[in-house]
């Protein structure tokens, strides 16, 4: 059975940086029919609605934006008691408040509170996609599947490798690791709408020997993800280069052993220098920014400017980076990226950290055709924005009514979870 | 006729970092007891309750946290329209979105409806007193201070003076200037709760002829307040080099008008050199800092470590800055400074942050014996803060209650205006 959605919307085709006004459409009454957990039409209301059988359920949205659901790019879902933690950069931050909580979801009911709190965040958040770590614990990532599973929503996610530099009870080994994440990719990939990602915590907490092992399930999983950490804080870098004494660079560590590529979503990236920014290029590897996070833990300020240089433009996109991030809202994500680069004298238009967070991010994860947009064929991850939801918003509004572009940065600047008037995952309405 | 407010209750009265622990008194069940808008009695619930009159009203607050009420040492009350304004540094923001504003503040009806908004937007983020910049418009004063008086609110406001730089209908003379701040002072300063700040906008916009001018209000009416702003922004700092070429630096413009002083409000001071924070500390000129309008116009990184260094310590306090601030929250304006300290490598304990918000911005404000404490003699103003507001600190709390400086960094890094559960003003509950 068919039902329909009508009211303003907005979907990109297009990258608004380069492809500017044909980059997005835009309509003021629009109408988009979902069956079977997809989009099946879009377009003018008064043009589809007489062709709708009698009997089409409609919502209807008038005042409000359609737009296809939020994507994060890098997300912890055992730290949801982790974020907001207090005072600590990254080194001390894992190992004060991380370790501890990741240690307790070897619990599966434990897992599984956490995960069913932190997928019903996300999609009141309106992120309908996300790429997550789950911890050592290979219950934790069935727990996150299940949960994920049974609210139909497409996620990415993998057990977390870690065989040094960690507790006692968050260490796998090389051969443990590899065996755990063969076996959760054989039973999750591709079932429904879950999807793995292999997940070596970071180049300290993997020794050479599981890095190695990492590169096999990639090279055996080719159509799974591989996302780490790189880069985020000096001391990281330095500890990064003190354990890999043979390396040329952070990014040469994660290359040695076949861990880029077109799938590999990269945490951070804040310190890259020019030659491993030319290797992402190379290799199409993808730089996950995390602006709330950066700003917290006190990491620095991602590069984006030199990140897109024209002659190598790395993939990029955001992620809220909890716990180390401070909102579950890729609205604030947006926010505060805007931050980071007006702090470096760059420009984040409102169009192009909208395209980010639904179309780019879709396509840094090789979903651009599933996801991410709003458009016949596509999955009906779609999300109703309430430019008014807050008494700031309705003030600012006064003068931004009607203009698209400020509407939609009033929507990131001063918008929050209350701007997420509803959430449909697979063309089902969720909460609210 | 009293009244009292039960429940848990924190209020400051020494700096938490040099009195550390002592720094503060925490009731776990107190009762605060308000009398013709004055707190007359604070301590445990168990020893005051059967002190009280049989019919005295009590208003309970479980599971909640009553504080003094919030401060905000820098904030411009015609630019609730001028908040999410795309894409500018501050000369370029200023000219593009703020003084179009403030133009339609010349309509008695504009700013009245303007100034009601505003006053209702800080009581609900629980900020009761601030230091505001209305217009040029002696009306906009008029009807802020008309507004604030109706409320009993205790603020601090007071026409801009900007004789040049600005568009026509934007610019007094020194003459005029001065003759409508005398006039406004006469009428407003010390009526009710409402006081005086002489608010030259900054060196830009001001000849000397003016800030000669305000240098001798500030000396006719020493009791009044002095706001302007500086070393914001290297452009904004470049030009005053050019426009007064005899001066060492920003602040010697201000100094050699006589503007420095402990009644004096600088806002921002980002760019501060060794000479220029040695002057405001001889002066006891106060730093107003405001975090998120910094990030968000990329005007820089305060240096609190900096300010406050030992042998010259400045006096400081936080400020939200909206219009260039994107919140009219002081929780998400705490949460803004701790990251521009984190990434410098600086702290900002919770206790600190609300220290800051409450007592430490009252005794910038020269008001430490009037508002910002909850004890015998101090005016009733009073917010109840929820740790339970939203989601995510119901999930974060889980972990952090029952420790007190855990519940206050969840409260300024995941809170916002839903945290705000109640504010009294003078004793009396506002809104809700």
């Amino acid at each position: 059975m068919s039902h329909a959605l009508r009211g303003p919307m907005l979907s990109f085709s297009a990258d608004p940086s380069t492809a500017g006004q044909g980059a997005y459409e835009y309509l003021e009454d629009g109408l988009l029919v979902v069956e079977n957990g997809r989009i099946t039409q879009m377009g003018d209301a008064a043009r589809l609605l007489p062709t709708l059988p009698e009997d089409t359920a409609i919502d209807h949205y008038p005042g409000k934006l359609i737009m296809p659901g939020f994507i994060d790019l890098h997300i912890h879902y055992p730290q949801t008691q982790v974020i907001a933690s207090y005072g600590a950069q990254l080194l001390e931050w894992l190992e004060k408040y991380t370790f501890v909580e990741e240690l307790k979801y070897s619990d599966p009911a434990h897992a599984a509170a956490g995960a069913s709190f932190f997928l019903d965040e996300l999609l009141r958040n309106g992120t309908t996609t996300a790429a997550v770590y789950c911890t050592v614990s290979p219950g934790s990532v069935e727990a996150f599947f299940a949960q994920s599973h049974r609210r139909n929503t497409r996620m990415i996610a993998g057990k977390v490798l870690m065989d040094r530099n960690a507790p006692p009870g968050l260490r796998d080994t090389p051969r443990q690791g590899y065996d755990d994440s063969r076996a959760l990719i054989e039973k999750w990939h591709g079932r429904g709408r879950q999807l793995y990602a292999v997940t070596p915590r970071f180049a300290v907490t993997s020794t050479e020997a599981q890095l190695e092992a990492a590169g096999t399930l990639k090279r055996e999983f080719p159509d799974t993800y591989l996302q780490t950490h790189i880069s985020e804080n000096r001391a990281e870098i330095a500890e990064v280069a003190r354990l890999f004494p043979w390396s040329r660079s952070y990014t040469h560590v994660y290359d040695r052993f076949g861990l880029l590529g077109d799938k590999t979503l990269l945490g951070h990236c804040v310190h890259l220098t020019e030659p491993e920014m030319q290797r992402l290029w190379e290799t199409a590897t993808v730089a996950a920014l995390c602006p709330t996070s950066n700003l917290f833990i006190g990491s620095g300020l991602f590069d984006l400017a030199s990140l897109h240089r024209a002659e190598r433009p790395v993939r990029t996109g955001f992620g809220t980076d909890v716990g180390g991030g401070t909102s579950y809202s890729m609205l604030q994500t947006a926010a505060e990226a805007y931050k980071v680069m007006q702090l470096q004298g760059q420009n984040l238009p409102a169009l192009e950290a909208f395209h980010t967070i639904t179309r780019g991010n879709a396509n840094a994860l090789d979903l651009g055709d599933k996801i991410g947009r709003l458009a016949p064929g596509y999955e009906a991850d779609i999300i109703v924005l309430d430019p008014l939801a807050t008494p700031p918003m309705q003030h600012r509004m006064a003068t931004a009514a009607g203009n698209l572009q400020e509407t939609l940065f009033v929507l990131m600047t001063l918008g929050d979870d209350r701007a997420i008037h509803r959430t449909y995952v697979a063309g089902k309405s969720v909460g609210a």
